[in-house]
């Protein structure tokens, strides 16, 4: 089973890197990082930087894409060589997963028309712009379409999809793996949960 | 503030993207990933390399160690490059911290000698091997040492990071900005929690 993360500049490093260090410990996964070309591919915050192993010209299918989001999702250009890519490449797929707004470039690539979907909390009315219905849910499940929330709602996707490709013991297996049992020191993760002061000091940041 | 996360081959990805996504939020900070020598280094997974920037030698000093770990953490040479810059670097340190096994490393360098720690679930024998006391905990400080339980504890020590190196409502604005709000589909991320056939499911992974 080939699961490909496509990259690209200023993508965000743990919507990528959550989903890949649980996908790893699948029995017979093939986890491949990719982009327009091989090579290392910067981040959003700019101190970072994965190899992509594959070119996306040499990957012509897979079982399983895993798209990330980050601030080069947001105003990726229509004719650059992802959503071209994500098209052919999605007729194949037995999943197609996004996480943060890597779901906005399944909608620029047109795969999200009058689907329900998720992305990051700050992005929802981007998402509607592709003809999606914003679902304001961790992990969307439509089809074979898999949207996560912002960044960290990728780890919770991935073991979804786990036991999706698998079963549920596998997933908790790997969930005993990445100890994640979370206990946030602070409870402010969602609009719902944080104060009007943290959003206001995110404002700031 | 510069806060530098040290790479090593067969590093856990999630333990180092993980706080790195947090920390680079942080007003003031410089992350730098550091390794040996300047270049990829390949994860323990095998599939991905991130970029360091930096070789350590070129770096005599920083405000904030964030320690990884990984396969490669468990059996680092005693006579490797990385446990005598550890030694140095943390003398100078505001905060010395770990992730997962990286609390391994630190030990192994003599820096836990009479400390209370924490480190993967899997390791708590090798801890106290290096003179720590192992504290079932998902976040341990102790002076200016915080270690980190497995892999995903590293998200919750770099929020608990924020706050003591800003304030609290800095560190809420980056957990809404990640989105980590954390819904687990499963309750298996503990020893406690994992039942005994997830448990021997991951034996066999």
């Amino acid at each position: 089973m080939r699961i490909v993360i496509p990259l690209f500049e200023r993508f965000t490093a743990l919507d990528a890197v959550g989903p890949y260090d649980v996908l790893t410990h699948l029995p017979g996964a093939e986890v491949v990082l990719a982009a327009a070309e091989a090579g290392p591919v910067r981040d959003g915050a700019g101190r970072l930087a994965l190899t992509a192993d594959a070119a996306l010209a040499d990957i012509t299918a897979c079982d399983v894409l895993v798209v990330p989001g980050g601030p080069g999702a947001r105003d990726y250009p229509a004719d650059g060589p992802l959503l071209d890519w994500l098209r052919r490449t999605h007729e194949g797929t037995r999943w197609t997963t996004s996480v943060c707004t890597g779901s906005l470039l399944l909608g620029a690539a047109g795969l999200l028309t009058g689907r329900t979907a998720t992305t990051h909390w700050a992005r929802t009315g981007q998402l509607a712009t592709y003809g999606a219905t914003y679902t304001p849910e961790r992990v969307v499940v439509d089809g074979k379409l898999i949207t996560a929330a912002g960044v960290s709602a990728g780890l919770d996707m991935a073991l979804t999809l786990v036991a999706l490709l698998a079963d549920q013991l596998t997933a908790e297996a790997i969930q005993l793996l990445i100890e994640y049992d979370p206990q946030p020191p602070f409870d402010a993760g969602s609009l719902a949960k944080a104060s009007p002061a943290a959003r206001e000091r995110l404002r700031t940041l």
